[in-house]
This record gives C-alpha cells, sequence and structure tokens, in this order.
C-alpha cells in the first residue's frame, strides 16, 4: 500500500494513490475499511477466475457459485451485472489473459460478531497476472507434497469457497520446493479431501473419482465441470469418501482449478505413476 | 469508510479523512491494502482488551497470548513497546473506560496462499466504547441461547484467538432478542466448548470446571485469570471435556471475558436457575 500526507483544503489527509488493478464497490481503489468484517472475520467468500481476452471463463457456473455462497453464510451477492461492469473496467479485450479474484463480504460492522441490522456488502475484484506455471506441469505432470495440517469437519460451511482460510495458509507453508506444486490435504479422520489450492481426482480403469466434500472441503467449479465431461471420455465417475491408501492406489491422479485446468500427478508420497493422457484430455473436455 | 476524490499536485488520488480511532502500524489511517493477508485469509490473530484510564488491563498476560497466538501460525508478533506506543496514542488517561482490538496479519501478499518469502506483519489497533451492558447482567444475570452452529474440531489452531471466526458469525447470527446475552457453541461431537464471545464455567458444590480447549475454541485470558484466582474463592477447578447435560446439571454457569469480566447464567436452554454471588465474587477477584 503506498500513501502519503497530503494538505488541502479538507486539511491533513492520508492519501493514496488510485490502484489500477483493484476496484472496491466498482470504484478503482487499493483499500479496505480496517472495520469490514471480511477483515475481522473472514466474514466472505471468494472466486478466483481466469480472464482470456477480457472475458472471464466459465462465468455463468462462476457466478452460480457466488450466489450459493454468499447464500450459505446469509450474505446479499452483487448482481451480474455489477461484477461484469467490474471485469470491463479492469480487464481488456487486448490482454491475453489475466486473473480476476472476487471477494464479496459483508460489509463493515462495529465490534462484535453479531452484523449490523443493515449490512451493505462489500465486493472486490483484484486483477493479477496468471501464475508462471512451468510448461512441465502441463507436459509432463506435478510432483505433491502430503500436508500434516489437516482439514476439520464443519458441515455447516463445507464446499464454501469463504474466507476463513488458515488451514489452507498453515498447509501451503509446509512446503517451499518450487518443484512441487501443491500439496495433499487429509481431513481430521484421514480421508482425502483435495489440494491447498486444486480439488482431486483419482482414476481406477474406467471410473474417476473425486471426493465427497460434504463434511468440508471447497468445492471448485472445474471439479464441477469435470465431473460433468467425464462422460464425453468414456469414463464413469462417482463421488466418494476415500483415505490416502486409496488415493495412491489409483491408475491416475488428477488435480485441477480454474486457472491451469488439469494436471497430471506424477510423484507423490514415495510413489511414482507413468506419464498418461487425462489431464490432456481433461484440459481439451474443460474447453469445449 | 470516508472518503472523496482530490486534484493535488500528486494528481487524482483518492483521500481519506484521517480516522482517530485506528492505528495502522503506529499511523493512524481507517483503512488497509485489499491484498493484506488478513482480509483475504484471516491469515492473523487478535485480542479484545479493556482499556481503563488510558491503561489497557491485564496487559503483560494479553501480550503474552498474544505471542503465543502470532506464533501458533508462524507470524512475528509486534513489540510490546509499539504496542505501548499505540495505546498512549489512542487512549487518554481522561477516558474511565474504553475498548482496544488489537489485529496482527501476516502482511500484505500477492494472490495465493504461499506467503511471500518476507513477510511485513500488519498490527492494527482500534478504539471503540466499551458496549453498553445492561446493569443487569453483573446484578441479576443473564439469558443464553444454545447455538445449533457447532464448533469444528481443528487442534492445530484450537485455543488461538484468530481471524477465522466465521462459525462465531454465525452462531450469533441465530438469535437477535437483546435480552439474550450470548450463546453456547458445542463442537461437533456434541460437547460444550464456549460462548460466541466468552468462555464458560460450571460450579458443581466448590468444584468449578471449565471445557477443555484442545480440539477448538478460544482460550480467553478471563478464563485463564479465573483458572488462577478460584483457589482465593475456595473452589477447586478442573479443565476437562463435558456434554450439555453435564453443563445443564450445574449448581451455577458463569460465562467470562475481558470486557465485561463474568456474569451468571440465569436461563438457558428452557431451564432457570437462582441468583447466586460467584460472578461478583469473580469480577472483584480479576481486579485483586
Amino acid at each position: 500500500m503506498t500513501g502519503f500526507f497530503v494538505v488541502s483544503r479538507y486539511g491533513l489527509m492520508w492519501a493514496m494513490q488510485i490502484n489500477q488493478s483493484t476496484l472496491i464497490n466498482g470504484s478503482f481503489n487499493g483499500v479496505i475499511s480496517a472495520l469490514d468484517r471480511g477483515f475481522s472475520y473472514g466474514d466472505g467468500v471468494f472466486r478466483t477466475i481466469k480472464v482470456v481476452q477480457g472475458l472471464p471463463e466459465h462465468w455463468p457456473v462462476h457466478y452460480q457459485t457466488l450466489v450459493k455462497d454468499c447464500s450459505a453464510i446469509g450474505i446479499v451477492c452483487p448482481s451480474a451485472d455489477d461484477l461484469i461492469n467490474d471485469f470491463k473496467q479492469l480487464f481488456s479485450i487486448d490482454e491475453s489473459v489475466a486473473v480476476a479474484k472476487i471477494i464479496v463480504t459483508r460489509g463493515e460492522g462495529e465490534r462484535g460478531y453479531n452484523p449490523p441490522a443493515v449490512t451493505h456488502p462489500m465486493r472486490v475484484m483484484i486483477k493479477s497476472k496468471l501464475p508462471n506455471y512451468p510448461q512441465a506441469n502441463f507436459d509432463d505432470g506435478v510432483a505433491l507434497h502430503l500436508c500434516e495440517t489437516r482439514i476439520a469437519h464443519q458441515p455447516r460451511l463445507a464446499g464454501v469457497k469463504h474466507l476463513n482460510r488458515l488451514e489452507n495458509v498453515l498447509a501451503r507453508m509446509e512446503w517451499q520446493d518450487p518443484l512441487v506444486a501443491d500439496g495433499v490435504m487429509l481431513d481430521v479422520v484421514g480421508n482425502v479431501i483435495e489440494c491447498t489450492a486444486a480439488n482431486i481426482f483419482a482414476r481406477y480403469g474406467n471410473l474417476l473419482i473425486t471426493p465427497k466434500l460434504d463434511q468440508c472441503g471447497v468445492a471448485g467449479i472445474t471439479r464441477h465441470q469435470i465431473l460433468n465431461r467425464a462422460m464425453h471420455l468414456k469414463l464413469q465417475t462417482a463421488v466418494e469418501t476415500f483415505d490416502l491408501n486409496k488415493l495412491l492406489a489409483a491408475d491416475e491422479i488428477i488435480i485441477c482449478n480454474s486457472l491451469f485446468g488439469a494436471w497430471q500427478v506424477r510423484q507423490f508420497n514415495h510413489q511414482h505413476w507413468k506419464k498418461q493422457t487425462l489431464a490432456s484430455h481433461l484440459r481439451e473436455a474443460l474447453h469445449s
């Protein structure tokens, strides 16, 4: 955050240079109130969206999910029109690819957990560069870490991409090897749930399974789309509860998110998998 | 957040009126970066402290707990000197009583859970009025709600007053009756843990117990002090796991936090307790 004191006709003020990469409620601005409940309590939800030539990929399903996640914690979701205007302000058809992060919070509040009688939800859109993913992740697959940090069971919030993400932060801090793309997170009873920033699939023959997320975890839209499109790749799908041993017995493991699509896991927990083709077929299917 | 656009020698800027009740890293300022990880992920901790005539009550134990909580999630805690300077800037000996909220976050980060190689923790101190507690809460006791929202088991974060507080928010949203002072939260397996903004004690004869917080919950400093001082009231203490039925069988129930001290619970889950004296003795003991 850059800023400085300014003497103006309004008196002494702390002034911020206009931030060209962040919109707060539709206005260019890099700062939020220290009283925002998103900051105080993580009282909000978010989405991460790939933006190609100014257009948000898979926007209808992202917006549906944002509406559903807001509803899960009782926040009024901003209108699609407002968000589309935000995209128009921040992104240009001339940019090949970029990332939009949308954050929606319950807005400002006084001290205390009880929201004000009337709340004014805040919407934030932050533009950033697409991470510089190594081409090898797409061509040859990735290595994963096994996280010690477990995910707590909280059915009330399961599946929701809310702002309480300390578990993911602590899990992500467990490794710094740049050759490790992500880490597998188990829940408190040892079932496989997801990676810190991706969902996970395991293939056994022509059956593709992904963890049930009724106790915890984030149900990403790419996971949803893979479940919908796997039939085109002659795969059956199932959503079920399974443990680490079952994951390790998979013929093929895939991780997925909105930014990179799908990658094959080649190395995990001292085990190796040979190079296969499902991840690249899934990446194609995601754009068909 | 109030602000306006200003044309100055620096160009067009978004300017904020100086906020006299909030310090960010020691400077008067009501706003934080939208990239702060406290906002993105709840990646931080906080404390709520009663300030009497400019002096923070029980400061040594508050600061020790802040250091411990920062350490639990790997954040470098601000120095006591910096925080004491913040108190001096925000509070005055002429004010009989007020509230300080301290928030410490891991600071700004780019998109993604992995913290930057070098982090600059942010400290926030927000001054607010002491809530206008009804005198009857002290004199006659309070009524509690039984929350449907359960607390997840996360031993990695148990006891820590971190910024991931959606469970407390959802629990607090369950009632709006102003005569209900707080709500009892159980964990996912049905054990009593705490209230949304207070710890809880149950007395059976001369034994005073409070829930073990090794799986979840916030270990407040008033709980700690009551455990230390109960012997002066000829009470034995125990920290143990117990369920709702055991709580309801108590001779006396007490809730406590740093702002109000201790209150007796007179009404909870369709049950009533007669007026007793432990809460007022505890309030005295907390100041001895």
